[in-house]
């Protein structure tokens, strides 16, 4: 087309049809979408201020309250990946200067530190060893010690497997007057996230972990403690104001497309112009969402407990040790240490390349050294755990490590059905 | 469900089925999908690491250097809408207290200059009229005089439908050291966008206009002067730093999600982990680019044009006024001046309902005084054109307007078929 001006001609049959393998997905996200949430995809566009649209909005934030189960006004996702309703969140809250408090015992802690510095935040850390949690008191003393404007906490931390309790930490944070942020994303939908009961001021979900529906969309909910913070900050956006709007009683937020103060405008009856809202996955989380409620909450809790018995006891029948402390196991995440002398990338390729199914390898001191699995939304299911059990067992035997060929998946088998 | 602690109980009958109704997009965006692309939307899902999956994303960079006409190593989405891509850029390339010059004749203008203030820089701003655009030799002197480390500014401005002229601005910016960034979001796909031939640093391109890709995703792509600029700033995230990093020599960019730095070490063989990308999305973008390229840009230009020659036919037979300087109509979206005594709401709001033809209003000063007809993508279609024309000439004698009835679509039938 172009070889004259150096530039790469683009060469029509180099691109072939998109033919994804089909896949077992038991990693910590993202996992497989649920057919009813691709088939959503796939419907056609209507546009963002068509009423038929408009209305798919409100309901999906409806939906949204119950999931996260609250009463809060405000619940509605941010356009982005997961990280992107992390930072419209701490960016949003944190102005420059705050001091944030924030307990890490993984990698998502250290991401959520690098955000609230990047907002300008005085951040206080408090670290516990990798594998294990806080004590909830320990972080409630801390909050009032420190007295912090904002504490982050991630609650299931897929880096290491663990699951934060967070009970007790609102009420620490609302006698100093501190905003409680918390980042559900791999826990929502999958274990309980009880954002009135516990007292948090914002929460953060994931969709492409326990909801099954593809990377894309951040759900977050704030309440009116966070809304306060968010109203005196607020600023309506050049181009759009009347002129002789009031000047934001506080420093602006630095984002414009993370300024959740513009966002709940675009999502308010207001519908005040922001960005153009994404069609097709606001299809894909109102269908995730509906469908997750539509099995039950705890049903669907219970549902991704009996897949962990069942993985953890194959895995125990294979030989192989779980990683980390078991009193604050993630449910929806299971950790295995590599055995001595077996190289885990060999062991995770194969069972993708020869077996189709996927598992994960960790991050910064544990990269190599444990497998993460997931029992994740529609990954969580019988089929997958027994056929992972099978391959990998299979992939272990090809790699000389001695097991009792067999036992994983009776082991999984009488799980399921004890009779 | 919960109505016990205040919640809300989740009504498993009250969300219907998904089932959007069918419609005809004539808006500056969102507009149609183009059907392959809802295709490739509902394929099953594959992990951020799979190689399968990563191949896909680089193919994704190849078919994108070609849709932006340039040699550029960097060439990828950034995961979020339009304007999460145009953050992204200024974010990342303007430190706080650099000088940015922004050229403004719309709306979008105004949100380069809000972007680029919560950046920090310290902004010159040149207005011109809405409906007419800059002579380029005026933003090339500007340049000269003003020496800014940054100049910013819209090719295809929607709110408006006007195109500004690029061809020689690049050169200015040369000269004095400054980076020249160009939001193409309206205008890739439907006319001409020279990144290399241009001088343009950085572009930023739309998935839900020109290319008929639903919303979700920004294309952008920089050049080796910007990516200087950015290498200076970067930083390794938390949590991934092997400790002895050296500290950047500039400041850090504000945002981690947002951050080009982190982006492009993701979309690099090294794959370093940031977010999770957007698989649908993904492959919804690769298939739109892919489809784009197949037409052959240059047939897709004539095409845009073609329809554009049909639809004015139309509105003028119609004895409707195009709003704006006709030098620099923006071929993908036309501005019809409301006529004198016609509610512009209620006919938009009637084609909407009765003939499913949605258009747009404007903003600002040009709301309710001119409709927005766009003609992007695969929305830009003769039956989409002539059905248009027909409920809008309907819509109008309704409301008591005169008009030389079955004129509009003939005038159209005459462009297609002239024999």
């Amino acid at each position: 087309m172009n070889a004259l001006n150096g530039l790469a001609p683009f060469n029509r049959s180099a691109y072939a049809e998109l033919s994804p393998s089909p896949r077992i997905i038991m990693t910590p996200g993202p996992v497989e979408a649920e057919p009813r949430v691709l088939r959503a995809l796939s419907y056609p566009i209507l546009g963002q201020f068509d009423p038929e649209f408009t209305l798919l909005m409100n309901e999906t934030m409806e939906l949204l309250r119950c999931l996260f189960r609250t009463g809060n006004e405000w619940a509605y996702p941010v356009d982005g990946t997961s990280r992107s309703g992390i930072e419209a969140v701490l960016n949003s809250l944190i102005e420059p200067g705050d001091r944030v408090l924030i307990p890490i015992y993984g990698r998502f802690g250290h991401l959520l530190h690098e955000i609230a510095q990047r907002c300008g935040a005085e951040v206080i850390v408090m670290e516990r060893e990798w594998g294990s949690v806080f004590d909830p008191g320990e972080i409630a003393a801390a909050v009032k010690r420190e007295r912090p404007n904002l504490v982050a906490i991630v609650h299931g931390e897929t880096s290491t497997g663990r699951m934060q309790p967070l009970e007790g930490i609102g009420a620490a944070c609302r006698e100093v007057g501190a905003l409680l942020v918390v980042d559900a994303v791999a826990t929502i939908g999958g274990v309980p996230v009880e954002t009135d009961a516990w007292q948090l001021d914002a929460v953060i979900g994931g969709t492409q972990k326990c909801l099954s529906i593809p990377s894309g969309m951040a759900p977050v909910t704030y309440n009116a403690r966070a809304e306060r913070k968010l109203l005196a900050r607020k600023r309506i956006e050049r181009g759009l104001r009347a002129g002789s709007e009031d000047p934001p009683t506080s420093r602006p937020v630095q984002s414009n497309y993370l300024d959740l103060s513009q966002l709940q405008d675009y999502w308010s009856p207001a519908r005040l112009n922001h960005h153009t809202e994404m069609t097709s996955m606001l299809y894909a989380l109102r269908e995730g969402v509906r469908i997750a409620l539509s099995e039950g909450l705890d049903e669907r809790f219970a549902r991704h407990r009996l897949h962990e018995r069942a993985l953890t006891a194959g895995l125990g029948a294979m030989g192989l040790a779980l990683y980390g402390d078991p009193g604050c196991k993630l449910p929806v995440v299971t950790c295995v240490n590599v055995p001595e002398g077996i190289d885990g990338e060999r062991v995770r390729e194969r069972l993708l390349r020869v077996f189709g199914v996927e598992i994960a390898s960790s991050f910064g001191p544990l990269k190599g050294k444990i497998w993460r699995i997931g029992t994740m939304g529609y990954s969580s299911r019988q089929t997958n755990v027994l056929h992972l059990l099978g391959a990998l067992e299979a992939s272990l035997l090809r790699e000389g490590y001695r097991l009792p060929a067999g036992e994983a998946v009776q082991a999984a088998l009488a799980v399921y059905d004890p009779a």
